[in-house]
């Protein structure tokens, strides 16, 4: 998926966002909003670049970011004043994405340093629900959430440690994306627990925050070699078999989802859920929230003496924080290898399992819930993100329709590195995208559909094309072996003119290609592949199969097959079909007209295709 | 390197061994002795075992086991009599070994806990060093490092944290293998600190290391697909720019022999090593310690109370662990973040290098130094180890010769995952073993050279076997393309009877092979490499090379080369060569009997081999 710069130009859309977020009237969703001048000069920059034919896939998309995350010569203050500095250059996840044509509107609330899932703990005010501003909105990224479900902005940037960037979206009705950690760098962000701090990004719609993300990837934390670029074709999929904090309309809505995933070609089964629980009992009783004493505590301690409250500590975020200074090494050290036994386990159960779908958020408090309770309600509310970051998961959350009035999420979960695989599902599951609740930052920028290119292989795993032409392709007998090796499948290509092609007698019937002079372009498909799984591909490759380079008719070569010099002198020529899927229907055809189709194989369909001239 | 079972028996090598047990009179290295009934039983089934056709890779070698590991029936101590279990089952690491036919001979002496780098801190008593006795044996493996280097066992399991796996080997004149983290399984050891503890191996000779840690090897941590399984025939490896705690006879020594390594192909290059040092502070005056207290705090606390000292406790390790239990939790993850930090440091200065070689002690101190400076000695012997685990690199430790009538060893140091290669570089440093300093166990086993098969291969890593005919044998023009990729060399192989061989026209020359009705057997050679690096060099194949399936003439198969049914046409047939070696060799003698050498392209050499047939 690509956005062109078919829509209407940054400058223009930095105009409607302007009216828009006077329109709304939200003034909690912003720490700072930069102004209509700078925001028209930078949008006018974007044009001119376009104009001049600069390839800037994110050109004028709005972006909010927020206020943890440095934008150069805007306060991190991370909603606490008294916190301020004034960064002078972009945070990394910041800096890629403006390079790619994003334009910065401005800081959004949060819960105090990020410590919160409720959108409420900031002394700039509660975020409210973009719809029912009685309901929360989440959070932390409260302001980044509600500024894009709002359509104030087109994408914006969020933070995720036990479930920020996910618990928002799925109360907003958007998307949020929370890759395997440090694949999108931290450099420029307040921590908030070191170890599990995520960046994240909200959008209306996957395929928007597929392409954010893919370029704030490319951080910290290489992909390895043997990364899955795809999920296959028929997942298989986890879900809690009981559902703790969910109301009963909302379970059943669960249910009625997983049910109807079969049809969207997705196998499901229920595993038993407690270890993911139990993660979480670590993060909120346990010793690992001295993380949050280790970022911001001395700082806190410092703020909170005797002079009243001039850095407007949030309480609730203080006492937190304060109580995380509490905590002796040796229990850190102990609860962290409580956790390492959890991961353990909680691994056995998805083994087996491409990934575990579960509901974003339990249910979708009142601004009034979380006052009567603000500990007890935040705590449930990460019952389904919690333990996500603690075992190094990654997780994709979509808008899943609604339920009881409120928006009503679904979060994908895989194993880290299974961004593209989680992706992948997720895209399965995405509602169409809602409308913005109030209103569009511009018109929404005209999108064009693209097969391939998932967001991990744009971050720079290194994948590899494969050409196929035959048993290989997609929907065909072998193409299991590919996809099995987490292969991403790349669209139609075409060989260059320079290939013969012959029906081998294998089973399942495999076209045999070698290059001649007297050679044909054949129609093919692209695969790409990790490094690794071109290796173990290479690996199993039976006689008389081989792998080699091939050129396209644009030009360009990519790793293909090839038939050893037996194969192809003993095959049956069948050039003249230039696809093998066309000289197998035709085959098929013959076959029946000679009322041949009972006993007849494969291979002797094959055999059938006397057709062609050989050249060998 | 494989040892056989030509050697004497294992029951042949437990007498000797309870001889030279006796002989030796060093009780202090033994916490628990096996009986010679035990011992005698265990030998004979081995013994009838391999007289059965068992192929059991250990028979009969008798294995030393720290006593803070895990040997069914005999009381773990940890060097603390109060510390007291006796565990069901062998700890993963031993049950390998004796699955392979090792025989436990006992459970040896160590610094309490592990704590310490000298051998002294025991209720044991000191270890001391095996030659002379008024110096210590360095710890805290210190008893398997002395049962090794007098010759009253094979092999001996240490574990290592902040050098105890290094130094003792180092002092000992002995090999010890410290591999990268949880290779090597430590379930069944008591954690010193959980975080950085890895199991080691000590052996007299590193064939006998390098085999003992293949099998040991396969624990939690998967071979990434990319890892490398070799270090480059010509390896690049760093060295401290300057050397402290090293007397000057001993930084004179280590110079000597960085300067000699030229000799062994190795090239060297100082660099600044202070940023490896600081990370030492982090573990002495840091809060990293805490993990000591998490592992046997409450243990010490509770041991310690008024009422003397039942459980025998260290006074200076108990010090220690105390100590660990008041660093606050915040203060331990500032550290950690601060490693992190270090280890980027530490990395970039590694960029570009195959390698670190480190003295391995610094110094060799006797037991009075020790009794005189009990914490400053302890810290200063860990200035080339310390770091190691802490940014989770991999080690060995060889002997490498003599100073002051001490032993003086050198240790090769290399990144995660990168012990094949380490192994690779110390086998060129390694000095003859030393005999054995009193006995040795029985006799030495038969052994026998192999090439290839790299221990991390043997552990797990999904190697592939690439046979090569040409270019990219060893020593010729293209080798290095494998050898940058991690390749290990496997021999020579013969494929089956039924490949022709083509000269192409390419530069360098490389011939082609090809299937054919009518082919003959080729001289070919053997590569191992990651999967993730044969998917890399499939993609940068150049046409007309291609690689599939090839038969050998043991009836196996292998990934293999083959060209293009161009290239095939329009080689030139040198099959009758059968080697393309023999080939290239006769083109050249025939170009210089027709005074030919001068301006000859290799290319032109090629054209002149019009002596074989072409069936194309």
């Amino acid at each position: 998926m690509r956005i062109t710069n078919a829509g209407p130009g940054a400058t223009a859309r930095v105009r409607a966002a302007l009216a828009a977020i006077e329109a709304a009237d939200r003034p909690e969703i912003w720490i700072t909003l930069r102004s209509a001048d700078e925001l028209l000069t930078e949008a006018a920059v974007v044009d001119h670049a376009v104009a001049a034919g600069t390839d800037l896939p994110l050109a004028g998309l709005l972006l909010a970011v927020k206020n943890n995350v440095d934008v150069a010569g805007i306060d991190t203050t991370a909603a606490c004043p008294g916190f301020a500095f004034t960064p002078k250059q972009d945070a990394e996840a910041v800096a890629r994405l403006r390079a790619a044509g994003a334009v910065v509107v401005g800081a959004t609330n949060l819960d105090q340093f990020a410590t919160g899932l409720v959108g409420t703990r900031s002394p700039h005010g509660a975020v409210r629900d973009a719809r029912r501003p009685d309901h929360i909105s989440g959070g932390s990224s409260s302001g980044s959430a509600v500024a894009v479900a709002l359509g104030l902005a087109d994408i914006a940037i969020g933070t995720d440690t036990a479930g920020s960037g996910r618990v928002p979206a799925g109360l907003q009705g958007i998307v949020g994306i929370k890759p395997t950690l440090n694949v999108v760098s931290t450099a420029g962000v307040v921590p908030a627990c070191r170890s599990w701090d995520a960046v994240t990004i909200f959008a209306r719609d996957l395929a928007t925050a597929e392409l954010a993300v893919g370029i704030m990837a490319g951080g910290a934390r290489p992909w390895p070699a043997d990364a899955r670029l795809a999920a296959p074709a028929r997942p298989r999929v986890a879900y809690p078999s009981s559902l703790p904090e969910l109301p009963p309309a909302w379970a059943a809505e669960f249910g009625r989802q997983i049910a109807a995933l079969q049809a969207a070609d997705i196998d499901t089964e229920p595993i038993e859920f407690e270890v993911f629980l139990q993660a979480a009992l670590l993060l909120y009783d346990g010793g690992l929230v001295a993380e949050r004493y280790a970022a911001v505590g001395e700082f806190v301690d410092a703020a909170g003496g005797s002079t009243g409250n001039p850095a407007a500590l949030d309480p609730t975020v203080a006492g937190i924080v304060r109580g995380a200074g509490q905590v002796p090494a040796h229990r850190y050290v102990a609860d962290t290898a409580r956790l390492d036994g959890l991961k353990r386990q909680a691994m056995a159960r998805l083994e087996g399992f491409d990934a575990m779908v579960v509901p974003t958020a339990p249910f979708h408090p009142r601004l009034e819930d979380v006052a009567a309770d603000p500990l007890g309600v935040n705590s449930r509310l990460g019952t389904y993100t919690n333990f996500c970051n603690l075992f190094d998961l990654c997780a994709v959350a979509v808008p899943a329709g609604e339920v009881d009035g409120s928006q009503f999420g679904l979060t994908v979960v895989g194993r880290t590195f299974d961004d593209a695989v989680v992706a992948d599902i997720a895209r399965r599951i995405e509602t169409p995208p809602l409308p913005p609740a109030l209103f569009a930052a511009g018109a929404a920028p005209a999108q064009q559909s693209r097969p391939g290119e998932p967001w991990p292989v744009r971050a720079g795993a290194s994948s590899v094309p494969l050409v196929v032409v035959g048993a290989h392709r997609k929907g065909q007998p072998l193409a299991h072996q590919l996809e099995t090796l987490g292969a991403s499948w790349d669209g139609h290509v075409h060989t260059a003119a320079r290939y013969r092609m012959v029906s081998l007698d294998t089973r399942p019937p495999k076209p045999g290609v070698y290059r001649s002079d007297d050679g044909a372009e054949l129609v093919a498909e692209r695969w790409l592949l990790s490094e690794a799984a071109l290796g173990q591909f290479l690996a199993a490759l039976p006689e008389p199969m081989l792998l080699g380079s091939v050129r396209l008719s644009d030009g360009s070569s990519a790793v293909g097959f090839a038939c050893d010099a037996v194969a192809a002198k003993n095959g049956t020529d069948i050039t003249r079909h230039g696809d093998w899927l066309a000289a197998v229907a035709e085959s098929r055809a013959e076959q029946k007209s000679r009322g041949n189709l009972g006993g007849a194989l494969l291979t002797g369909f094959m055999r059938g295709l006397q057709t062609g001239t050989s050249p060998s």
